[in-house]
């Protein structure tokens, strides 16, 4: 694939020098940092602190981090190596509650250090860096495959709208709802594509913008209130987005705002596309009430942490000042003579005639 | 009125000193202080800059700095005052391009010079100061009617929904959407308010959040993404917004985002109420397709431009990190094994059994 997407990936194992290789997501888009991490420590504290996010991307990271403290561990004694990597998987494990995948790479690799308890330790090692290797690289066979099928289902759109970031920066490559995008720039497809900033932490602002944008896709960053107007515009005929869960009635659970833009969707007549790794879909949750939703502190959204530019600066930016709301969508226009109704266009005219006659009263009295 | 709202008038002309004085807008929340003006060049700059903002209050700002302006042509020949006093009117008229109000009062100003040019200079001067108390006066009236009106309409709900701002700070007293808060607090009522953030420059967050909170009454400040959620929550039964402009047909121009709250209040089943003083009601404006919408600089969504704590410390703030979005507004979900549509709970058990069946098939070979 001469024009497979050259970036490098999210996370990646440095084999030479034993380390975990990641962007730092918490710097972007004002700076591009790599980390290369090999304490345990270290590695906790990014997944901790959102320096390496999205689902799939934590999950290899775990595993990689897993397999680093393996190597750390000097003994060629069974028994004493598998207690050591127990403790070293539990301590990663204690990095995030939330994410899934966190817990299931883990537990992918403490599969294989009780399977083999009859093999030398370093074979164990070895087979747990090949484990490592085979998360990063179903996940990158896992975004494709979806890729693919969406491209399937928005090769006649021009624009698309995101939410969040369900893009590279969430996995190892090509990310989820954004796989369609760059996988279309292969084939040689442009689309263009809205990015809702995301309140509060601004992924669709700092993250999905920038990725778009240096991979030279079209991107053009708008605040979340603005989606309606976008939409209003015709300039997008998809909407794309990932997901952190999918109950087994088609009820979908991803980052706050996510459900706003399926209501506008729905009300526009534009098509709303959710990419779902079938690990996503947990077909023991029956519909979406069961799903319990995290609320985090106050001070994300009363104090902006981000104190550099918010976009990267080759993305572009619509910054309309109004919108206009369908008369059809207004219970009642409130004004000081009485409250008027649809029909509108005879209910405000009757509005002025009170108002002519209060005024000529006042002018006789 | 032993309970009416006691904070002081968001703009008010100080007689005994001769100045327009007003809250400073740009600073609250952080810091409320009042700016004392004479000058011409301030008051223009204090229109200009949003220190005073809403289109009522920038009418009566107008109206004041017009006849503060009128104090300072010291002259008794009426040919001098008049020129002098017009071209005082055309520089204040240029502080801002779109508020009809502004326009609207300072026509409502000159309009007294030159109907009563048989007058002494002097006695002009007076009849201008009663021509910006009557101003001053109107705005308080029509925002009380408005507010009783809307009361009768809320009376039996909890929770309100409301969006950038609309209160006491855009008007003289009361302000539009607010005003049967305010009112139904003087009469014993309680409303709970959602105050919508409003990117990019955070007038629900500053403003509405400030005014609310400082008149003790209950607002929690929300992202604008964030207000599905509060519907589907069940937390909110009205929603009220002020407007810019309302056409003929009943189709609403408001801030950037309303539109989108509109569009949620429907499918929710929410009361979507728009509270608008007959001036902003332009019936030779057929539909909203006509109103023209003002695009603002990029610079507002890439930096944050308020670097303080963005909301009142006394208002609640609700962080919810998800929502879900219900399987009907759901076009498809993709998944690396294919595409799923409604009916979902069969067809996501289809895309299990394609699983199943791949890997059972990779085992085998």
């Amino acid at each position: 694939m001469a024009h497979e997407y050259a970036a490098p990936d999210t996370v990646a194992l440095d084999d030479e020098n034993g380390t975990l290789v990641i962007i730092d997501q918490t710097k972007l888009p004002g700076r591009v940092e790599f980390l290369s991490l090999r304490k345990q420590e270290d590695i906790h504290r990014a997944i901790r602190s959102l320096q390496v996010r999205g689902a799939p991307a934590i999950g290899v990271a775990a595993a990689i981090g897993a397999y680093l403290a393996a190597l750390d561990i000097d003994t060629a004694d069974y028994g004493e190596f598998h207690a050591r990597f127990a403790s070293a998987l539990e301590y990663l494990a204690s990095s995030r509650p939330t994410a899934v995948n966190l817990f299931w790479a883990l537990d992918r690799m403490g599969r294989i250090v009780r399977r083999n308890d009859n093999l030398p330790v370093e074979t164990i090692k070895s087979l747990l860096r090949d484990e490592a290797a085979s998360i990063r690289d179903e996940d990158i066979r896992v975004c494709r495959a979806i890729g693919e099928h969406a491209l399937g289902l928005i090769k006649n759109v021009r624009g698309v709208l995101t939410y969040c970031n369900a893009g590279r920066l969430a996995t190892v490559r090509y990310g989820t709802a954004l796989a369609p995008i760059y996988i279309g720039k292969e084939k040689g497809y442009s689309f263009k594509v809205y990015s809702c900033e995301t309140r509060p932490l601004l992924q669709g602002a700092r993250l999905t913008a920038f990725e778009l944008n240096d991979a030279g896709i079209d991107v053009t960053v708008v605040c979340d209130n603005m989606a309606s107007r976008v939409m209003k515009n015709g300039w997008v005929q998809a909407v794309l987005v990932g997901c952190d869960r999918v109950a087994a009635n088609g009820d979908v659970c991803n980052k706050i705002g996510t459900s706003g833009v399926a209501v506008m969707a729905h009300h526009y007549g534009i098509p709303f596309y959710v990419c779902a790794p079938t690990s996503t879909i947990d077909m023991r949750t029956p519909d979406g009430s069961g799903i319990i939703i995290e609320e985090r502190p106050a001070s994300e959204v009363t104090d902006m942490w981000y104190r550099e530019r918010m976009t990267p600066s080759g993305a572009s930016v619509y910054n309309p000042a109004f919108d206009v709301s369908d008369a059809e969508l207004i219970t009642a226009i409130i004004t000081e003579y009485g409250v008027a109704r649809a029909p509108y266009r005879e209910n405000l005219a009757k509005i002025f005639e009170t108002r002519g006659r209060i005024e000529t009263d006042k002018m006789g009295g």
